[in-house]
């Protein structure tokens, strides 16, 4: 198996090198290539996914990851739709990022390159192997794709489909291959060819990423786990802050910028956490609250650390009242898993000291924490939403998908 | 050992708190103590320094590592004056990287803030201790400093003035802490302090940095190693090309942007490989070459593939004739270490395959490997050279010792 992977890896290698000097305009042919053959190939697709849904069903897998696995045609069309999207954003590859003539006469520029080759490991959500493979493929970038072994047959027929589309296109077939996921050690291999492999992105939850962090050597990017808190300050509009709790608490439960914990400023609780409460609860939310919570009148359950630890990932919330934002900004810094940390206040010096005193990816003042979105904040398109402070922090498009280098010109220049 | 390193990491990344919030005068203020402190201190750490020097004699150490351990007035003046430059430079922290106002209202920015806590993991330069912490300190960041068992004396004073003279400024001494390396397993906890530690980069030789490479969890940045090549193309001034290949094997042999592989265009073969085989010995290089280079008249001896993957820093180097430009990069992928790669040649068509086949931090066209620097570069300051593609690759200063935060305002925005 390690041989099978190292040999993709040394392929891909060389795919790379042809798509680092391919232009714009081919790029975006194969994308385009690609989205069409998608589209064409939607039966194909749906009974290779078919087949593993029902194999995932025998297996007792539990509905809402049938759920993530299960593909339909409007499903197959939005992906293809996302990989023209990616055809349509600028090429990140030959940006020059500075340049300047030095007092000795050498030319310097920083000029953006391909990563080369990156490995992905993900789950059983058959989008992300074409959507991460056209991010790859347009960032000039050679992918290897180690999705989770539910989603084998669909994954096979999605990059069966691409890879003919880059022959068709006149781009090399080995830029998108998929690794085997018969084996479980494939993963860890693909995360340890350092040296063929440039970069490793894991996505799914976190024993995955755990696990890819704790054993790759391959350099790593953390993406996705998301302990997101919603602080409501003492200086707060009431209103505002009941719709954007509910909004990034119930908007969508499953996604990693979803609320998981609620911190109230004791001055505003006595009316807040009643209000709160019901609307939760309205919505079906269960909160596992502290003393104050558990008083209001509902269903509160108490609240242990490991709740305010806890990515629910679910209509479940924890919550807990304050005494001060320095209580809450300790909170936050003990429990946090650096993803986004949204304030709700008017108050000009509680949004600075909230700003400066977290520690996260994204910080949302008076805006729901769904808005860490590649998508929402204009990027275009999205692979992971990094929780890690190098190279790229917060949600990751085309450009953190490249590296640059140093080209210097100079006219016999020593030292 | 583990508690003692974690203690550290918690207590460095409180310090970390006060730094964030730390405006540029201070830090600066901060900056100029400490250098007055090393100066003043000089006899304090040449008496350290003198105890380090006689016990690794005492053990047999070779003199060129004895000469890389071993302070003097002046050395200790230029590492102050170091401190100083750093000083001189803009603050990283704070610099808006990129912002907008989104369709929707959103107010979008994302700005630079500091890593938090650093380790530098790094072998018998007790230069490296100062140098570090002025950068990291300007940066915003704590440090943790694990020296050589070697040095410790010599860190251990050089530490204690730069303490002080953070406290005599009113800025957390914690910022700047020893990592006693009494224990092995004290860079191993370090490199593992995951959640507690932001940055490892260890600095040394290949064998340092493999090991911090594989063993470690926290996110590394991978420095040094540098296998540079020089290749002569058949369109090269051969003048300029023997200045260039002097100047980048000779000037200064130790460092990882010194030139360790000649390659040379089989064009130009029979009047040059005689000419540089003549001045390479002059200068008193050993050369391990090819059939061609072994044939010229010289104490040439013959090169192995070792030879070639090979990072001498010493008065060695390997050298071969090739057919044509790609046999040079395809010698070049295989036995890179991706620090600079250099062409020597009046061709633009050559100098554009150069740039576009080769894959390293730096390309230098018709210069010495020797620039790649962050002085020679005018970056002011540098902390290391990066090999790797992830977060900053070639010399790296201020501003790849920070990271990026999303500030994202609304009015109550929600999805």
């Amino acid at each position: 198996m390690k041989q099978q992977v190292h040999d993709a890896a040394r392929r891909a290698r060389v795919a790379a090198g042809t798509l680092a000097v391919t232009n714009r305009a081919t790029k975006d042919a194969a994308l385009h290539a690609i989205a069409d053959a998608l589209v064409a190939g939607t039966q194909t697709i749906l009974a290779a996914n078919g087949a593993d849904v029902d194999a995932a069903r025998a297996a007792g897998t539990p509905e809402n990851v049938l759920d993530r696995l299960r593909l339909d045609d409007d499903r197959v069309a939005a992906f293809a739709d996302g990989v023209r999207s990616v055809a349509g954003l600028p090429d990140p590859v030959g940006e020059v990022v500075r340049g300047s003539t030095l007092p000795n006469g050498l030319r310097m520029r920083q000029v953006r390159v391909p990563m080369g080759v990156i490995g992905m490991i993900y789950e059983g959500r058959p989008n992300v192997t074409a959507d991460a493979a056209a991010i790859c493929l347009k960032a000039g970038s050679a992918v290897l794709l180690r999705g989770s072994s539910s989603a084998a047959r669909s994954n096979a027929a999605i990059i069966a489909i691409m890879r003919d589309a880059l022959t068709a296109t006149g781009l090399p077939a080995d830029a998108i291959q998929q690794i085997s996921a018969d084996d479980r050690s494939s993963a860890t291999h693909l995360m340890q060819a350092r040296g063929l492999v440039d970069l490793v992105i894991p996505r799914g939850g976190a024993g995955l990423i755990q696990a890819v962090v704790e054993q790759s050597t391959v350099p790593v990017i953390e993406t996705g786990v998301g302990n997101c808190h919603v602080y409501v300050d003492a200086a707060a509009d009431l209103d505002m802050a009941l719709d954007i709790v509910l909004n990034a608490k119930t908007h969508r439960t499953s996604v990693c910028n979803a609320a998981e914990s609620l911190l109230v400023h004791q001055e505003v609780a006595d009316v807040f956490v009643p209000r709160v409460v019901a609307a939760l609860q309205e919505a079906g939310v269960t909160i596992h609250g502290d003393a104050t919570f558990c008083a209001a009148d509902g269903a509160v359950v108490p609240a242990t650390d490991e709740d305010y630890a806890q990515e629910y990932l679910s209509l479940d919330i924890s919550a807990k009242v304050v005494d001060s934002i320095d209580e809450a900004l300790a909170h936050i810094r003990q429990f946090s898993s650096g993803h986004t940390e949204a304030i709700v206040t008017g108050s000009l010096a509680a949004s600075t000291q909230f700003t400066t005193g977290v520690d996260s990816a994204a910080i949302m003042i008076n805006a729901s924490t769904r808005f860490t979105d590649g998508g929402e904040l204009g990027f275009g398109a999205e692979i992971g939403i990094s929780t890690q402070k190098l190279h790229a922090r917060g949600p990751m498009g085309l450009t953190e998908m490249t590296t640059t280098t140093f080209v210097v010109t100079g006219d016999g220049h020593v030292r």
